[in-house]
Parts: structure tokens; sequence; C-alpha cells
């Protein structure tokens, strides 16, 4: 059980991209330029029977003709050509072979099922690990393995595992917008060999992966699945989008990758005893990623020594949320989709009303949790200020803070002002000792200065390490599930 | 019943702004400034005691000081000045008095509230309509009326009536962002005279209103509401976001514009009943908006003179839709999603498989519904020339296009072959007899060069007018509920 996935899956000592190409249009030579741009240390060759240099590196005619030793080959030849390429692996002392190749059992022919099954079996008997195939392969940043150019440069510690190629380009580059930074991604399509339980193996272990995401369409070892989603699960939270859900979802997830899916209520048990957080779209997924990258978590909370013995009145079991920030309308709305996410909306404590009438006695009685920000308006206490006594307060359990609504970026100093006050939540955020959500954008302006307010703003939490969303409703149920999954596993 | 608005609350022949202001950071200059901006065609006096100019107009002491006829008032001054200012109003001869003046009612104080009753009285007694108090007012593009100077200048076929001024800016540039104009739109606040019934009825009616999109808190009268939100939804789509839903919701609802919330069980009963589209956070408001401003109906379609003859198979009821573009993940989660959106997905129709194996005889029986671009890939077979197909076979009912995901974005010409791909895709729009989405973004890369490609290409679908959504799942949702609202209006 586990160690089929190494360290040298993620960090081989030299690799060899077989199908390599001059196009700067093609896989062939994405591959290439994503190793040479992200510093690949080792040895690096490009296979080319017609080219003498692509991308600036020394190319080999085949496999057998590069001189040194070759760890690691990405294939980005057609199907019908890796049979012989794993003998030729096999002669050069191969361990991994990364099949961007696809093609196979996901057509549905018969004879491509085949040949899969025949490749399975070679490499087998050469002792050939196998990714893939009919996939984007592996990154981890900090030994320069990527399979894009664009992707996030600087490592962090979220790890993805991802049936589907695209989606884990997609997670990756929204995710980023959103301040995620990566430790280990892999996709792996048709799974022939190293499998979703692999690799959850692996991460469960990964010293450098404090979340874990992933997308799976189906297995072909529902136990063993299982057991790796618990054991990784128990070690770091662990947030899985299932596709191939529905009928309509599991056939084509079968074309896509050969996928048995399954049923959805068998999955979602599955998901739940394993002790992993299942959600039903790629949005939830990001959000949820974000929340256990970012939210200080109960744990954290004790450990700092914060209220261990000023324990709020738990009433019926429900987390409460203090909101702030946004006009009257927000804050409505806030409240609205807080309760509906399952939280408690309290009313604002007597203990900060009380600190409130010091500066702005006539607003003391009117304002209450959500924060309407207009109402502050003048008074001389901000929603910072405000937040700031959530913060302290016990009622409190988790916070919300919408930031730069609208009106704001209507203003002339539109950017100056966001980042004033982007800067004062983030000082705040960056001390926090309970869960605070950030609220901005989404930045969906096609007016470019707006943009780049409202992206600015972002970075600047983003970069605070701050769990920011795009709107209030979807910051509430990820602060909801994230407050419930940290009572489950840790109460 | 009806009749309390007429054009001259939205289309006055002259306008004063008392409380008019030199700060251009303050609403008192706003309201000038977005009149000006926006054309205002009548006599325009900014009533100021200490100024000679605002914003290039000639400042007046006092509203008796104008020399000429006032029709209409923006108030911008504290609440103690508007029993005065109501007296000078009806000396001056004004029919509509705007209050962007608020702490009446919502401060929760006795006081306040027995002001805010005397204004009604006062004004009732002199004839005078009441906007507000406590929000923004009237926007309406094509009389050169707007409360902000960054809204769309253009004027458009969608009405939006809120009672948040921050929700009514909101709605207007996040809704403009997805291509959105507006016919009228009014921020009504604490609804003391003329209410979101007043309104309903008037939208009813307004020939430069196609579709009707309103966040309400509150009601004085329920049935009134009732019964202009039925005469709205016979002759238009009604789009309803409830503010206050929940208790905490309803308390916040209260002390934001002392609207009298009432249960949710009972509002969803009332919308559902008058015929109205219920949704619960904004972005579903955004979504449906956009849904019935750009989705072909049925009903065009048999107007159309397609498909009244070729009915498809029925089968349970559900609709079937039809989706293309993106890879293998997409693919699967669009299935899923449409699925779990009440959607049928039906497999690829034989006439559609027997037209592709023309050019494409090995992928004729890979490829399915939702159809997975990349197996397209390098088949002389486009996304674009199966969604045709799709569009022309009886089998489907709606369709959705993903559009460039990021896979395009990371190549060296992304922004041009977005173009591209947008320009083929909008061309089908046009023609397209059934409700067609599209999928593309979201916008929300940090990178200039990525957002100004997804920007681009949503700028030119928006330009077509068509439906355009950030995610596949909100499609799906939209698309749904959109086919779900034909059925139940027209069949």
């Amino acid at each position: 059980m586990g160690g089929r996935v190494t360290d040298a899956v993620f960090r081989p000592g030299s690799v060899a991209v077989v199908g390599a190409s001059s196009n700067v249009d093609s896989p062939g030579h994405d591959y290439v330029r994503s190793l040479v741009d992200f510093g690949f240390r080792g040895p690096l060759y490009p296979i080319n029977p017609r080219a003498a240099e692509i991308a600036g590196l020394r190319a080999y005619p085949s496999l057998s003709a590069v001189p040194g030793e070759v760890e690691y080959v990405i294939s980005c030849i057609p199907a019908d050509g890796v049979l012989a390429l794993i003998d030729e692996s096999r002669a050069k002392g191969v361990r991994t072979l990364h099949l961007f190749t696809g093609r196979f059992g996901e057509t549905g022919k018969a004879e491509a099922a085949a040949l899969e099954r025949a490749v399975k079996e070679r490499a087998a008997a050469a002792g050939i690990r196998i990714i893939g195939p009919n996939c984007m392969g592996v990154y981890d940043a900090s030994h320069g393995m990527a399979f894009r150019p664009d992707l996030p440069r600087e490592p962090g510690d979220v790890a993805f595992i991802s049936q589907s190629g695209n989606n884990s380009v997609e997670l990756m580059l929204h995710g980023a917008a959103r301040g995620l930074r990566f430790s280990k991604v892999v996709s792996y399509g048709n799974a022939l060999d190293l499998s979703e339980a692999d690799f959850l193996d692996y991460l469960a272990d990964d010293a450098a992966t404090r979340v874990v995401g992933a997308y799976i369409e189906g297995t072909a070892d529902g136990r063993r699945l299982f057991d790796a989603l618990r054991r990784c699960a128990r070690a770091k939270p662990v947030v899985v989008l299932k596709g191939g859900r529905t009928g309509a979802g599991s056939r084509t997830a079968a074309s896509h990758t050969a996928a048995l899916a399954g049923r959805r209520q068998v999955w979602s048990a599955v998901l739940r005893q394993a002790g992993a957080v299942e959600v039903d779209t790629f949005d939830e997924l990001i959000d949820m990623l974000v929340a256990f990258a970012f939210l200080r978590d109960a744990q954290q909370t004790a450990d700092n020594g914060q209220q261990t013995t000023d324990k709020r009145p738990t009433g019926d079991g429900r987390a409460s949320v203090g909101v702030v920030g946004g006009g009257g309308g927000r804050a409505v709305q806030s409240a609205d989709v807080c309760e509906e996410a399952g939280l408690r909306v309290p009313k604002l404590p007597e203990a900060i009303r009380a600190t409130l009438r010091e500066k702005a006695p006539d607003l003391a009685d009117w304002v209450d949790n959500p924060v309407d920000q207009s109402i502050l308006a003048g008074s001389g206490v901000s929603g910072a200020r405000v937040l700031e006594l959530m913060l302290a307060n016990p009622e409190f359990d988790a916070l919300i803070a919408n930031v730069g609504e609208d009106w704001v970026l209507g203003r002339p100093d539109a950017a100056e002002r966001m980042a004033h006050l982007v800067d004062r939540f983030a000082a705040i955020g960056r001390q926090a000792g309970k869960p605070l959500a950030f609220v901005l954008g989404p930045a969906d302006s096609p007016d470019e200065t707006k943009w780049r307010a409202v992206e600015g703003g972002r970075q600047r939490l983003t970069d605070a390490r701050l769990a920011v969303y795009p709107s209030v409703d979807r910051a509430a149920v990820a602060v909801a599930r994230f407050v419930a999954h940290g009572t489950s596993t840790i109460g």
C-alpha cells in the first residue's frame, strides 16, 4: 500500500521530451520551453529526428542517441509509437514515462483499448512507471518541472491532482489569481498505472503540501481510493470535485478518460466517510482551496493562546459570523447568504456598542451586524475599526469583510483609495486569530482603470496570504464549510 | 391602482440639485456632474448658498432664487432641512422631490421616524411625489438622467428598481460588463411615497422596457405589490432578488430602509404566483437578466418558422441541451451541471454523426454531447461547426458554447486567436433561433495580456447582444431557468 509514487516522479534528475518540436504552437515545444523557463536543473534532451536544436537546446534524433542517463521521458508522439518507445526507454534505464500521448481507451475503439493494455504490460515488464496516458503530467516549480510556460513560477503549499489536463491548467491559473501557489500538481489522465490513489498516498506524506485538491472522474479500485483519501484527509484538508456525477457526465467521462464514473450517492458517501470535502463546481473547488490555504483555523487560534478560556455562548451549535463593509444592500445580502449557508449572524454585542458609543453616540444603537458602512460614514469610526472589535470579541467565530464596493471605484482617485483601504484591512488580516474572509470584485470591469483598482487591491490581499472571494455569497459558503470541517475533524 | 409614477418622474423638464457642492468627492457634486455628463437637456440648477458656480453651471443660493420653472428637485441636504425644502418646492411648483437625504426611519429613532411621517404628509399636501428618502434616485440615459458619471451612457431595454442605492450601482456596472444596458433604473430607498409597486406598474406599460429586475427588501402593501408584480410579469419577464429573506437579513433590512421584510416562504410563494422569477444572489440576478435580455425564446423561434412541425421527442419533459467547446474535463463538468440544473443532455444524434463521418470518420462515433474540443483537434471539424449542426437539429432545445479555455490564453497570439474564435461563434449566435449561451472567463487574470484577451472576447460577444456567463455552471442554471420560465408562461 502506497509507495508507488516516489520523489522520482515529481523530481527526476534528467528529462527527455520525445516528440519535441520547433513549432511554438505545439505541445512538443511547450514541454521543452516550460522546463527551460522554470529552470529545470538536470540534463534536458529534446528528441526529434529532424531538428538539430529546439528552444535553444541541442536536439537528439532518438532516445538511444542521448549520451547521458535519462530518468524521465515525456512522450508527445502518436499512440502507435509508444510500444517502441517503451522498449527504447527500457534500454536507456528510464524510470518514469509520462504519456501526453492520447487516443487510447478513451476513444471507445477496441484496438486502441488493446494497445493501451499492451502499453501497460510492456511498461510493467520494463519496471517503468506510467503517468497518463492522455494528460499534461507533472508540475513541481521548486524542481523546475512544469507543463506550461505560463504557470506560477514560485512554489506554494497546495497540491492538485486532476484527471483532466485542462482542469489542472485552469485550476492553477484561476487559483493563482486568488493567491494560491502549488507544491505539486499532476494531470494523470487515463491512470493506466499511477492512479489518483497513488498520488493521494504520496501527498499524504509530502511535507511541502499542506492542502490537497482533486478532480477525479473515476477509479478502477474504489477500496484503495477510499483508503488513500482517508489517510490523506487525516493528514491535511482534501477537497474533491467529482466529475461524472450524473448520467450524462458519467457517459462523457468514459469518452474523456475511459473512467468508470460510478454513482453520485456512492461517491458522496465515500468522500464524506473519508473526511474529504466534496464540491460541485470549479468555483467551489477554488473557493475551498483558498479557504484551507488562507483562513486561520480554530486549532491555530487555540495554539495562539486566544479564546481558549473565553468561549462564546454556543447556542444552537452554529458558528457565528460578523460581517463588515458595504452599503445597506450589501449588509442585507450578507446577512441572508450567511444565514442560508448555516452560519449564525448575531446582533452586535453590547460591549462593542459601548466602545462605539464613545466616538459615535448617535450610531451606536443603530449600527448592527452586518455593519452597514454607510451608517458609519463621517462618524470617525471605520469599518476596519469595527472589524478589529469583532475579532477581539468572543461572540464571533469567523468574520467576513466586504472591501471596496463599486462606490469607491467611481471616485476619481479610486486606485489610491482602494490601496489605502486594502492595506488597512490586510494589516488586520495578518493579525487575525480567527477565520477572516475578504470580499472584493469581481474584477470584471471593461474599464481598465477600475479593473486595475480591483485587481491591484486583490493582489495586495493575496500577497498577504489572505482569503479573497469575488462575492459575499461565495465567501459565506466557504467560511461555513471551512468552520464545519474544522469542527468535524478537530472536535 | 397604477398611474402614480408618470414620465415626469423619469424624464423631468427641469432639475435643481439642492445641496449641490464643488467638492468632487460629494454626492452634491456627483448629481450635477452626472446630469451634465449625460447631457440632460432641460435647465439644470445647482443650489448652494455659498457657491457661484458648480461643475461649470451657475449656482443659485436657494430654490426660490431660481429664475425659471423647476419640475424636479434632488435633495442632498441634511434631514432637518427637508420640511422647509418641501415648502419652498411647493411655492416653486415642483412635481417630484428625490431625497438622496437619509437618516429617517432607518435609524430606528422615534424622532427621525416622526420627521419622516411629517415629510410624507407635507409633500402629500403639496401634491409633490417623493422618491426615497435614503436613495440614489433615477437613471434614464435617453433623457440625460443619471446618478453617477460612470454609469452606461447608451440606453437599453432592461429596467431595474432597487431598494438599495449601492445595489443599483453595482447591478448597472457589473451588468454593463455583461452587455446589459438600461431603459430606466430607480433606487427608491425607504419608499415613503412612490413604492416598488408604483414603479412596477409604470414599467409594465413602459415601451422602452423589455425586461425588469428588482431588489426589494420589503413592502408596506403586500396585496398591491402582488398585483403590480403580476401585471408586470404578464407583460415582460420580471426577476426579483428579495433582501431580508432570513431572520438576520430581515433585521438588517429594518436598519437599512426601515423595511418590513416578511417571511421567505411567503415571498417565494407570492413571487411564484405572480409569475416573477426569484433569485437568491446578486450573481443570479445578473445571470437571469442576461438570459432574458439576450437568449432567444421559444416563441421567437416559432415566429422564425423553425421547429414548429419537426418537434423533438419530449421524453421526460426536460428541455434538452447541446454543449460544445472546452476540453474533456470541461465537457464532463458541463454534462454534470446541466443535468443537475434540470436539463437533459442527450447523446449526439445519428444525423449529426453522419455529417461528421464525412470529414472525420475516426471521430464520428467517439465525439459526443457535450463535445470535447480536444477530440476534434486536427480533424478539420471545428466546435463551431458542430454547434451549427446542433442548432439545426430538432433534438436540442438550447445550446451552450464554451469559448476560449485557458489553453488558448497560453498561446503567444492569444488575443488574435480569441478574437477569431469569438467572431466565428458570434456570427453563429446572431443567427441562432434557439437559446444559445456562451461561457467565457472569468476575466480574473492578474496578467494584463490575458485579461485583455478575455475581456476583448467578452465585449465582442456582448456587442453582438449575446448571453455570456463566466462559468458553465452559471450558464446551465440560467438556461434551465430561462427555458422553464418560457414553458410556464407561454405553454
